[in-house]
Order: C-alpha cells, then structure tokens, then sequence
C-alpha cells in the first residue's frame, strides 16, 4: 500500500520549494505532494509574519485530507498551525521543528538549531521549551541572511552555514546539528562532510526530508495524534475568510 | 497625566463585552477604551478559532498605537496574537493569561483556573507551561458551558464557578484562583464570598479589571517588552489581507 | 533500496517473540530479521536481569551491524543496553521506550505507560525522567501479571489492558497510551477500539511496530546517533566474556 | 479613592533612601510614604545581616498595615522578610526582586540582574530558583562596591553599571536588565541610553518605581496574596523583642 | 580522634529536646552536645516564628564554633539560619530537611514529608524546591497537633504518625517517609514496623538522629560548605542585637 | 558496634585500588574490606565498558552481605549496577558519584566534576540529570588521560587536575568540585592547598573517603534505600553466568 504525504509551504513565495526538491523525497511506496499558501507573506521571519501565514495553510491542510493524503508535512521551521491544523483534521500532521527537536534528543545530548535571522531566536527558543526539550538546545545560530536571500547565492549560505556548524560543535558543544530553516534544503551533507573532515562524526538534520520519513512512518504504523489534546472545532462563521464547508 | 490603556476583544460577537464593563474600569487618571475585531469567529474555543482571529487583532493593535493609546490589553484567555502584536507596536501589550498566572505565582503557592470547556484545556496547559509557571498550576476546571452561552443564564455560571472553585480550593489544593474566560467578568467577588463562607480565605482574580490596573502600571512605570525579543517585522505584502501602510 | 531492520529480543525465552510477530512487520521495502539472547534471563523483570541480559545483547548487536542491517530495534521497554550498543555501532539503535514516549510527547499533552508489574514501575520513573519528558507522564499502571504468564491467557491480559487503559483515560487524564511491555504486541488495536465505544478517542503505541517504522525512517533518511554522545569504545580484553575481535 | 503605599527600608542606615526618592514615586491618587528599621544593621550585602534586618521590618510592616496603608513594599533586593510579613498582614506586601523578575518574564526572553557584591550573587541565585524564573535568568554581573559607598560617587556607579549593562546584553544574552540594588534608585534611564545609542532597544528596571507601581495596582485591583500560603501566625511570646500585642 | 556534633535548638521552649533525646546520640567516636535559644519564640510554626529565632541561633552557631565542635546540627525542620550560619562559620551547619530530602532522594524514587500543621505546609514546599528536589516530593502529611502539644500525649501523636504514614505509601506512593518536626524524635521505628506489618518495607528518618550521623560524616571526611557560596560578612554594628566581637 | 563497609572494585585491573588506600580509611569504629572484579574490563571508560562490569559487581555485592558487611561502596564514578545491586541485597548501597553530586548541592550552589576523558562527559551528563541535579552542574572538564595511565606518572596528573580545577573556578563558576574518577583518590587536598593560594576557598570532594563515610553513617543511622523503589528480584536461571543460590 502506498503512503501519500503532503507537504504543504505556508508562505505565497513560489521561490522557496521546487518540484525538484519535492521529486527527490518520492521512494517506491511513497508518493509526496506539494502545495503553497494563497494568501498571507511571501517568506515568514516573524511571529507578526506566521499570523498572517495560518489561516490559509489551515484552509490548505483540510483540503489535503479531503483529497485522501495519509499525512501532512508544515514546511516552515515555526510550525506555523500545528496545533490549530491538527484540530482540524484526524490525519498526521508534523512540524518539522517539533520533529528534528525530539529525533535530535534520541540521538545525542546536545543539539544546536542554525537558522536565517536574528529576529528569529525568540521564536525557537519559545517553541523549543513549549515542546519540553530545552535543556537539550545547546544553542541557536545565525547566518544572518533573510530567507528570500537564501536563493541566488547557494554557495555563500553553504559556506555561512559550516561556519556555524563548526562553532556550534567547537564552542557550544552541539552533538546534533538541526538546520533551522526548510530553505536550507539540501545543505546538511556538506555540512557534515566538512566537520567530520575536521575530526566530528556529528549528524545535521534536514528537516524536511528527515520530517516526510517520520510522516510516512506514522502513517505506515497507523498513529495519528489525540483527538483528546486536538479536539475538532465546532463549526462556525468566520467573517473575513472563505472557509471551506464540510 | 492621564494613562490610556485600549480593551482589544479579538471576536466578532457584540455579546462579549458591554459598554458598562469598559466602564467600570475607568479610573481618575486612567482612560479605558475598548475595540472588537472586524473579521474572524465569533468565539474562541479552540486554537483553530485563535488562528482566525489573530490577523484581524493584529490590525486592531496597531492602530491603537497610531491613535496614541499607552497600553493594549487583549481581552481573551488564550491570550491570541500576544507575541505577534508586542513585534508590532512599541507600547506595553498585555495577555490577561500571562499576567495573571505570573501574578499568582506571586499570590500563593498553587493556582487554579476555572474555564469554559475541555476542548481549551490543552491550550491553557501549553499556555501555562511556555509561560514558565507549570509547577505553579493546581489543575485546571470547567463548568462545561461555551462562552456565547454565558450570557443569558448568569446566575447558572455564577453557581457552576462556586462549585468548581471550592473543589479547586479543596480537592486541588489551590492557593489562588483564575476565572479562565474573560466573559466571567465580575464573577470573582460572589466565589471569594463563597469561598470565605467555607473558611478559606482564597483570592480570585478577575482578568481583565486586574491586566488593566497592571497594563497602566507598566505604562505609568515607563516601561514595555523587550525589542530584543520582539523585533519590529520587515514590511512584506500580505496578499489577502488588508493591512495598513505605516 | 530496501532497508533491514533487525529486532533483537534480549532474553533467552523463546516464549516472547514468535515468527509471525516479525512477519507481521516487513513492508514492500522493509525486510525485518529476528534474534535472540544466547546468555542472561529468560524475561526482564528488574534492573537485576536487565544487568544479566546486557553483555549478550551487545554481542548481538555487534554482530548484525557486521552483517550489513541499516537498523536495530532492542524488544524490551527497559531500553537495555541502548546507550551501550550506540557506542559499539553507527547504525541508529532504537529503545522502543524511548521512541514510544517522544512520540508520545508529539502526539498529546500526557501519556500514561500499562505494563506488567509493579516492580518495574522505577525502572519506567527513571527511564522516563532521564528521557527528558517526566513532564508529560500521566501515569504507570500495571496490570500484575509476570511477562512469562502473558502467553497463554492472552484474553485476560487484553480485558486487564483495557480496564488500566480505561482508568488512565478517564482517572489520570491520559491523551495518549503506550503499551509498557513488547510482550503485549498486537493488544493495541482492542484498547483503541474500547475506549472509542466510550467516546474517548485516544492513540494506543504498540511499540515494536511503531519503532521498528522509525528505525527504517531513520535509515532512510540517512540519519543516526551522534558519535559525539556515543563515542567508540577502546578495545579491552573482557575476561568472562566472548567477544567478537573486530 | 486615593491609594497608599509604604515604602520600608529595611536597614537602619539613613543614607539609603532620601525624602526626595520617595516624593518623585507620588502621583495624583497615590500617596507614597517611608519607614525605616530601627534595629538591625547598615546595609544587606549577606544573609547574615538578612536575618538581623527582618525583626524590626516586620514590626514596622505590622505597624502600617495598623495604619491604614493599602500596600507595603520591602525597599531591598533580597526581599528580606516578604514571606514572613506576609503571614502578618492582610494588605498586599511586594519585594522588589520577585516583582520584577516575574514582569521581566513577561517582557523577554532573557534577563539579567547587575548589583553591587559577588557576595550576595548566591542569594540572588536562590531567590531567582525559588521564584521559579531561573530558566530565564541570563547571569548576574556585580560592579564591586558595597552599598554604602554607592552614595558619594554616583558618577562611577553609573558608569559601572553602563559598562556591565552593555556586557550582560552583548554577552549574556540579556533582553530585560534589571537594577539588582534599590540603592541604584534613578539610573536606569541613562543606561537604557546608553544600550540604545549601542543600537540595543533594552528595558531596564528600576526596581523600587517599578514595584510601587504594580503594589497601587494591586490594591486597586482589590487583590492580595492567599491567606492559604500565608496562615496568621499563633501569637507567642517573644522573648528579647518587643512586639506590639494585636 | 573524636569528633564533637553540636544540636542547637532554635526556640526558647525547654520541652522540646531532652538530655536523654541528646546522650541517645553519642558514640565511642561522637560527642554530641546541645544549646537552646535565649530569646526568640518557643516554637516555630510559621516563617514568623523564624524570623525571630534566627537571630539567637546565629550567636549560638557562633559561639559553637568558638568554643571547638567540628559540626553543628539545626534542630528544626524549617533549617531556620541555615545559609546565614553557613556565611558565620566555617564548620559544617547541616539543616535535617536539606539533610533528609537529600538523602531520601537517594533512597528512593519519592518522598513524603509527615509534619505538625497545615500552616507549615508551604513553608515546606518552598524549602524543598529550593533544594531542588521538588519532584521527588510524593507529598505533605499532617497529623494537626500543634509543636508544643507533642509532648504530653505521645501515644496519641504515635498513632497519628501511623495513620498519615500508611496513607502517604498506599495513596500517594511514596518510598521513603521523613519526619517532618523534630519534635518527633523517637517515633521512626514503630512507624517502619507498623508499615512493615500491612507488607510495605519503607525507610522512615528520624532527622536528629540521621542529621547527627551525616553532620558526623562530613567532619571526619574533612569537608565543609564553599565559602564561595557562603562568603563570610563583613563585620557591621548591629543596633538592637548583642552580637559577640571576633 | 564496629561498623563494616566494603569498597567493590568493579573493574579487574588491580592497579586501581591499593590495599593502602583502603587501609587509610579505617578509623577505630570502622572496619573497610576491600573486593576485585573476576570478570569484566580492566577500567571503565564507556558504557559499553560498563555493561561487561556489572554481572561480576552483582555476585560480588550479594557475596558481601551474606558475609555480613554492613554497607557497601561502588568504586567507580559511573555508579555501575548501583540500582540493580540495591535490589538484590538490604544494606545500603552508596555509589561516589550520586552521594558527591548530593553532597555537593548541599555545600554550594554549583559543582564541577573532573575526570579523564572526553568519552564519559555524555555519561556523567547523564547521570547527573537523572539524580535531579542537573541544574547544579556548572561544568564537566577532562584531563584526557586513560584511566591505567593514572598511575606511574601521578604528578602530572595532579598537575592537569590543579589546571582544569582553577578553570571550573575561574571560567564556570564552581563553588564545589568532584573528583570525577576513583583513580584520582588523595589528589583533592593538593588542588584545594592550590586553590586557596589563588584567592579560592573550595572544597575538593574526594570521592571514596567521603562517600566510605556516609555509607557508615547510613548503617549507624539505621537508615537504607526503599524496598518499594529496589524491589527483591524474583530468582531466575542465568544462562551464561555463574549466580549464588540463595
């Protein structure tokens, strides 16, 4: 039985997430999809941003399991929605934040998050404690490069990104390295290659390849989360948004 | 000089907060103004509900600012759009939520909250755990009533409140208590009453008349949250979305 | 690219682990090999045996990663010799305690763990606070019956999981529940079903299953322990024991 | 209705606090009045002189609330004697510690605390953890002068606390700073200035200001701390102190 | 060579510690010799009662190490002083809760504290989460007899010891009890045996009697408090306290 | 009475442990044998090196108390087979990393440990978090040198220990230090003499003297660990191992 997982971008940016990228996540018995907001910012590199993100990846995400998909993949490192998506629907819904924090503290004591922005911080170090792993985050960095930046100049971020690597493992005593934006896609080799060149078998996390695995696995096993933490809304008019009717 | 502190209602319905309510707030040198959110649900029982409510507070919050108001108290338990707004304006922002859990920490050992529904316990849970306070929660209770039932019947939801706060008080082993839905105001006094009429001498805070006096405090203090942590977002098009230009 | 996961039971009974057990989980691409402890006890009751059945294990775990298995998954909730055999393979090693409760922890805001005896209870309080998520432990229920007496009456196991499961939902407050012992595989899907007839809907981890689906989603996406936690130990000669030169 | 608030400076030195401090914390319908202790020594920089301070605190805090004022708040960062007095009076009691580390909280991420003595750095620690807020203490930085010779050089003070403020934040961390001496009274204004024109929008807290403000908020709101957690003690003789009889 | 183990008792009452309680603790190896306070409360039953005992303790603590002994014992379980001593002395000042708490941590996975009065309680629940072992606490029992009523009726006070202990094992798990009033001394053992009887084996201690054995240990390994975190004061005028000249 | 503790060895190397070293722990009430490994590791340094350790430790520690030994004392800082020891015999069983790590939370607010490789850090981690003292360690620092190559050269090894000593103080922050291997046994008082003529009071915990220490003052006291959290292991066939019969 094949397993279809849906990976949905909740930023209107047509820039951040190719067919080539989804292509590559395709196995034999697994189907990926993709699908991109509508409405709200083109990139999100803010609380204020991710706001404006949720209602049309909500919208988006009860659509996909209408369609039939076995699971649903948020690609943005906030988790923008998780919670509110996973209300909505019964099917497997995964932040690949929330993801990549927990697998990272299976497999070492330390991890260290690199990511976009500055700005961003606050928002990972909230999310890391809300998800009960905070004493496991050995640090946050920053490449300092906004995320429509990020395209263009792959070899620049790819470079900005094992520096940090490097500082991460050397000064803050990460184990695990996650990377902290779904833009950095396909970065996490390298990345490895070059500390283990430097003397540290050190594993980097892609978080969306990493995230669509563990969605396929949760569909495969037959789980899915407690309709006791994400109870089904009731329904009710919501003036301002086309919401679909069930 | 005079403290202007603006009541954010981030629903639709015109039920939930009266003219008289806002009132009642009013001080000598404290001016309490109130708006309502233009689009998004009527109530807010779910994170589903928040998630629809947040863009149109958003706007609501940031044009308080523009008018000059000191402080914005958002009037809603789940205290929707809190970190969003504080990246959004520069003056003091406050959650009724937040500050009250804080303010009870200080108040007693254990608090309860007593709230609408089971559907919103894991949002209070997650709530109270990423505001650092965890440790501090006796339990959390509900009368099992949705809020824009809460109107008409008050004598019923007052009796339903006493009956959970005296189990909160002797079965939990609660210290304070926190009415959990902002449609509860002015409830407290009849329960402190009840409570006392029982031989426990247990404060119950009321959350909108107590985050106003403490919204005015921060603004009279001189004093809002931190730029560091909420960093002014970058301009972007919010396609869908009608914000204003600065 | 088919994966192989080797499922390694580490007591010596024969009892526990049947061939249809494994059959059960291999997949289109999913080949899962079977082995047994040659040493130690026949069931892991306490940290007594746990010790007892360790120095086998490894062996064996040595030994499938030399065969060429992309993964093991260890068939006891006691988690034994997870940390150890990390160190003496690269291959991800996976506890299904461990696994079962991060997932848990993504699943539902508290998860209670049904098992055998009260004498392990301990062994699961500790296991769980050293995973980093006591926190959203609901509670251990047992439902006192010896493993080695599991086999045999399997109906009245299954009647006993279902009235702890019950009591954890409806007393404790559990979200999600994890089966506390691999020798109650194949019991989850009559909880599930019992306690939806009485309208809780609540996800029941049988843990083999789900661990071994996480342990090929490791493979597969490339990723395992850090070598930093999990460094390679010295070579030293053990008097007492065989084992294996590299 | 106007409120009143009595500052009590628990030590028995008269330089600490001058009749000008205190008339600058009034405003239209706040009275702010002053106590000093009469027994006990100079200044608090250990908890060896803690112990000596509390005695006579205690009595004068009975003594207001004897009175008529509406609120007390203890004028030291230790908070000496904030449970004890709080056992002996109904009306609101604040220590300027607790109050500000939980609205730091609310603020940001991250705060720092810059006082006067490495000496007193562990009782800070222990408060902070007691408090519950330790997660989000970033460090504590001393300038090395003891209270008393605070008054004479502000000048240095000021650049003193300038210099570890700037460190906290560059090094530390630190989104919210906050004054760890009531004898800093007054400088937090230039060293907000002085983060900003470094490009770092930080509040910093005077604590004494800042505390009034939120103990007027408090009576206002009609709330004080659970007679619970704070049980009127048995009146007892008291040999070799004069307490006054109720 | 033998070692010399102060007990100082921190209230005026001559009932609450016999020569026969003291002479029962000597050793071939162990003096152990006692003090009592000169002026202060006769018992401690509130943060109150403390506050006015600390003082007299700390002269006493004082002069203990003045005169020779190698450790000094608090003989209260609110372990009033314990920080100021530890800044006056250099010896080692050992509190029976921290002692206790501590060592119940290593004896089991939870402990219940069995005390006096309810009005104790929170005094309690702030000690041990100031020594960290806040959830190792299974529970709080009382028996509702004032401090200085123990002595009169100990049959009675024994049975009441039973009763709360039996509950604190079968209804709130725990697997080490400790006596929490010092008044106590002498009731661990037909506790242990009663227990014993209804098939639970659980550790009860008797704090004087253990504190005096560990206060002992510390001696003879040589090791006392970091003056790191108790820093001795610096000497000042005490108005209104008699203290001794170095 | 004449208290007798034994210190188990749990390595085969005989280097280690000198009968020198046990005899300078004697004192006239205080007996201390001494025990070797017979199967397992000659030194550990992993935890795969851990688990080949404890079978041999088991037969050893349940040897000691049909012998009659009073208590018993682990010889190692990785605290091998603490917990399954405890369930197979009644007396106490102390191991010197847990009894340090406590010791230490009592002395001051945070501890170091040094040890002597890189490769146990994650283990040390480990078990510090799982005693629930995590938040009280300031660092972990290493020698890097293997524990057989402790000996022959002991005064470099002081030497490095002095080093990493002065770093804990003066980097991290320690006000207690841990001899982070038994190995290290006589070098605290050379680094505590170092210390202190850099300006540092601080206590150097030496792990086998103070941990042979509480282990008599627990079997004066009368006190040992919880037969609910140890339970007694039902009596099992060991294939591979050689086990007493009872």
């Amino acid at each position: 039985m094949t397993t279809h997982v849906r990976v949905l971008t909740p930023v209107t940016s047509t820039q951040i997430r190719s067919d080539a990228d989804i292509e590559a996540l395709q196995g034999p018995d697994l189907i990926v999809s993709h699908d991109l907001n509508d409405i709200g910012p083109p990139s999100i590199e803010s609380r204020f941003d991710e706001a404006f993100a949720i209602p049309g990846l909500l919208t988006k995400g009860m659509a996909a399991e209408r369609e039939g998909v076995d699971a649903i993949v948020i690609d943005c490192m906030a988790d923008p929605g998780l919670n509110a998506l996973r209300e909505a629907v019964n099917i497997p819904v995964l932040g690949p934040l929330e993801t990549c924090v927990h697998l990272a503290a299976m497999m070492g004591t330390q991890f260290s998050i690199i990511t976009v922005l500055e700005s961003v911080r606050p928002m990972f170090e909230d999310l890391v404690r809300s998800y009960g792993v905070a004493d496991r985050l050995a640090s946050i960095r920053v490449i300092t490069v906004p995320v429509l930046e990020l395209f263009g100049d792959e070899e620049r971020v790819q470079a900005l990104l094992i520096r940090e690597a490097k500082l991460a493992v050397e000064e803050d005593g990460a184990s695990v390295l996650i990377l902290g934006c779904t833009g950095f896609y396909g970065c996490a080799d390298a990345m490895s290659a070059a500390l283990e060149a430097g003397g540290n078998q050190i594993p980097v996390l892609d978080p969306i390849p990493v995230t669509v695995q563990f969605a396929a696995a949760m569909a495969r096993a037959g789980v899915s989360h407690s309709k006791r933490t994400y109870a089904r809304p009731s329904p009710k008019e919501m003036p301002g948004f086309n919401l679909p009717k069930d």
